[in-house]
């Protein structure tokens, strides 16, 4: 890995008064400014270096310790200061000539559309990164991003082989299933519930609505009021500033649905919509098009990120730690793949989402309070078969980062169940998970304690799709095969609406 | 008002050699076959006719009965019959060479890109709309459509004094209101909720919470449970095919916030987005919005109208009548107007929407007792000064038509409360609304009933941020000056997180 840059540092007058200051300071630069920090004879080294009527021309070499952009950067402030105090000089800025990056890989960028890089070529193992930068840029960090993207795409493999990882962590004993039917083709012959008009999504009649009523109260008795959760409401509709906090910013484009508001709302703007759809009683949607504004965001994707403007950029006393919260408040909608699914991967879902905050013992000790609780339901309240695994972090999988959590404690623990109705090679469905965010999200959105100890984070999306989903392809759609504590909250079967 | 076509019946032949047959049906039509439906003497009129090389051309006005496109059928049928039999001559199409509506109006129109609209002249007292269309366009009632808009326009002063009707029906007796403040300002102090990143978007903490889920627990004990109401899960995301159901289509595109979904759900299709936002930490919206696909609807903005799929298209036994469901499964969101509002007009909030079905007398009594339980909650519990007036029906309201509805039991209550903080000339506040909505949506969504007695609907949209704002202001921020009867479901007042 080399970065090249060939810089030109711009003087306010001639700098040849100033030759053997420069001459000093070049000579030194290598031992002194251009290595610090860096461990021994990796520093950036300088290749050559001449002057002009009114510049300081220097060409740079460096690996991963005091990058050219940086070294740039220092030697400026070596010139301004020693030719400033002697002759007057000032620098005026620092222009890149030609900014290279070479990194060696295995094959060539698919995307080579990258802001301020100009060409990506693939020659003899490397990748050589042609970049178009100012000064600003280089402050900026903008050749350290470019490097860890393409170095995280190397790694990934372009999204060829994403590396995922995932060990068991317990497991049900094994058990028969007398009930092996698909059980939202059988919800659906008995009216429990009907599509709704858009792809993945599903309209609750009163026996799927009392289901997933039974289950939130389990997770209130079992979990939010003994553990002494909270509810609060978190924001449905997440703006970019959210993502951007949360690092979603970085990854979810496929899988979101956009939201953009209209550009006004007075009624004379839209009136040609209005008019175009009384007469031909189609929506314009090529007129809406022209009409709504640039996208703002988009629907809730994970639960919790805009919980986070609660705290954000506060300092949290310690007699509040740790911070225990839910929300329940509305639909969650991803753009899942295609085709057609039952209700256990949908569009637009309900999940009860857990979050805590507090210092890194506090976190952990919450998270395993809320394994043995979500343990007892599972085993003794819903009697599920199931399993639960250490993942790769749920937000790793979002942003399209590579790799694992940087310690054995931050991750993700995916809760599975098998669905019989899939066979017993069946792929196994995610039915919730439990992270720990270790710093990710107080740093991400500047949440600070009170005692100076840095805050963790942790949470659990409860999906209520999927808990019916598992329960039902494992118990059946009759209530009478279903665990006692179930049939006891789920009560009297409702009254459903008969159609002829 | 007037309809006039010249149109030009298409022959498949000369039809000279069928000229005596033209005669006579043309002689006998306005008597006839162009009178049919109409009050005596006012069917359509032929102002002349001729015969082409191979069509019959026929100038043709009228007033409202049997317009001038349905004369024009009407002959075709006719000619088709008789030169079909008697000379082989079969009748290809209808074209229309000039088609013009001439409506009285005081003023021309704002909007003339309306479509199958050529021109739109205001001359002498009226409006001349010169049509372009075609035979589909005529048998489908775009002619009478066009009609329809110009003279609703023209009713509700384009936009200028929408007529909006209200009637007090009943109001509380005065009452001094010792608290004053704007209770958002002081919810603020208080730390109970903070704002969204979006405008108009709050996050809630335990406290307003709290006090939502205790309004919730009330209509539940008081209206849900008492009254049979089964919970079921409307969609959030709305599709347009929702909208044109339910008349929204017609006029809610300023206040909807639209939805589009990624083009495809690829990652490399999004790694350009991707890269763009991890070297820039900007999100690219230009590139966005050539990434994703055209509105396919909004988010939930009336909470009703997609629960009507679970209906579409069926016939409901008798013994499932009346229908009682409600939904309180996720936010509303809309794009309201702009400046800084409180939590009584908000971007996106919370509802319980109540929904009922039955026949004209169940949805008349159904209305009956939800008013009663309402009373008794804002008098008994809530203990408010409020008043309800009989409003122009919301669904009018939304669809942008003017007038008052069909008879006096179809239409929209209003629940209001006056806020203290406001002065006591300050506008009364909307909280809620109960409303007979009469055929409109079992018409719409094709929803029969068993007995083939016509089904009527109503629907009541209980406001959560609303209850509170008004409960709120008129009661202040401390529990302790709180009715009894919310101070006892209140409980003790949650921890709150306190920030340094
Ligand atoms: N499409 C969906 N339909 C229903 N529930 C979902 C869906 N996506 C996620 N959930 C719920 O939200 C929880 C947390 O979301 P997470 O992002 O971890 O899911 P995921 O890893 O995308 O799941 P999967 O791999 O099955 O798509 C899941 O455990 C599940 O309960
Ligand atoms: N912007 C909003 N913020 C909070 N609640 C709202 C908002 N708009 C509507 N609601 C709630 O939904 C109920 C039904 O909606 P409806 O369309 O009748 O309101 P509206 O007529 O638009 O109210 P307003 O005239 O105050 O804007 C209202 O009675 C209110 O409780
Ligand atoms: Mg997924
Ligand atoms: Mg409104
Ligand atoms: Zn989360
Ligand atoms: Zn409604």
């Amino acid at each position: 890995m080399e970065f090249y840059l060939k810089a030109s540092l711009k003087t306010s007058a001639d700098p040849a008064v100033g030759k053997e200051d420069i001459e000093k300071i070049m000579a030194e630069a290598e031992k002194t400014i251009l290595a610090k920090g860096a461990p021994e004879g990796e520093g950036a080294k300088i290749k050559s270096w001449t002057l002009g009527d009114k510049s300081i021309d220097v060409e740079l070499t460096s690996g991963r310790y005091v990058r050219v952009h940086d070294a740039a950067m220092r030697l400026k402030k070596a010139f301004a200061e020693s030719l400033g105090k002697t002759h007057k000089i000032g620098i005026r800025g620092v222009e890149s000539e030609t900014f290279t990056i070479t990194v060696p890989a295995d094959r060539d960028l698919k995307n080579k559309n990258i802001p301020y890089v100009k060409s990506v070529d693939f020659k003899d193992g490397n990748l050589i990164l042609a970049l178009e930068v100012g000064e600003a840029e280089m402050r900026n960090q903008v050749p350290d991003r470019i490097l860890t993207l393409i170095e995280d795409k190397l790694e990934q493999g372009d999204y060829g082989a994403k590396a995922e990882h995932w060990n068991l962590l317990w497991e049900s004993a094994d058990r028969p299933f007398p009930y092996t039917n698909d059980p939202t083709e059988d919800m659906l012959k008995e009216g429990w519930l009907k599509r709704g008009s858009s792809r993945g999504q599903w309209i609750h009649g009163p026996v799927t609505t009392r289901l997933f009523r039974v289950f939130e109260q389990i997770v209130f008795d079992e979990i939010l009021v003994p553990l002494g959760y909270d509810e609060m409401i978190f924001p449905k509709m997440v703006m970019w500033d959210v993502w951007k906090h949360s690092g979603h910013a970085k990854g979810i484009y496929p899988e979101i649905y956009y939201v953009c508001p209209p550009k006004t709302r007075d009624p004379e703007y839209w009136e040609d919509v209005m008019d175009y759809y009384k007469v031909t009683h189609e929506v314009p949607v090529e007129m809406l098009k022209d009409k709504i504004g640039d996208p703002i965001g988009g629907m809730c994707y994970a639960q919790c990120p805009p919980s986070w403007g609660f705290f954000q950029g506060e300092t949290i006393a310690t007699e509040s730690l740790p911070v225990l919260i839910f929300d329940r408040s509305g639909t969650s909608h991803r753009y899942e793949s295609g085709g057609i699914h039952g209700i256990e991967r949908v569009d637009e879902f309900h999940r009860i989402e857990l979050v805590w905050l507090g210092t890194k013992e506090q976190v952990v000790e919450t998270t395993q309070k809320l394994h043995e609780r979500y343990m007892h339901i599972f085993n003794d309240l819903l009697d599920l078969k199931w399993r639960k695994a250490w993942v790769t972090p749920w937000f790793m999988a979002q942003e399209g980062i590579a790799g694992v959590a940087a310690d054995e404690v931050t991750g993700t623990t995916d809760y599975e169940a098998p669905l019989p109705y899939r066979g017993s090679e069946g792929e196994w469905l995610e039915f919730q998970n439990v992270s720990i965010n270790g710093e990710k999200y107080p740093n991400g959105f500047n949440v600070k304690s009170q005692s100076g100890e840095k805050l963790w984070s942790g949470c659990s999306g409860v999906g209520l799709e999927r808990w019916t989903a598992v329960f039902l392809a494992q118990h059946g759609l009759d209530p009478e095969n279903w665990p006692p504590e179930v049939q006891k909250r789920f009560g009297k079967m409702p009254k459903q609406v008969k159609f002829l």
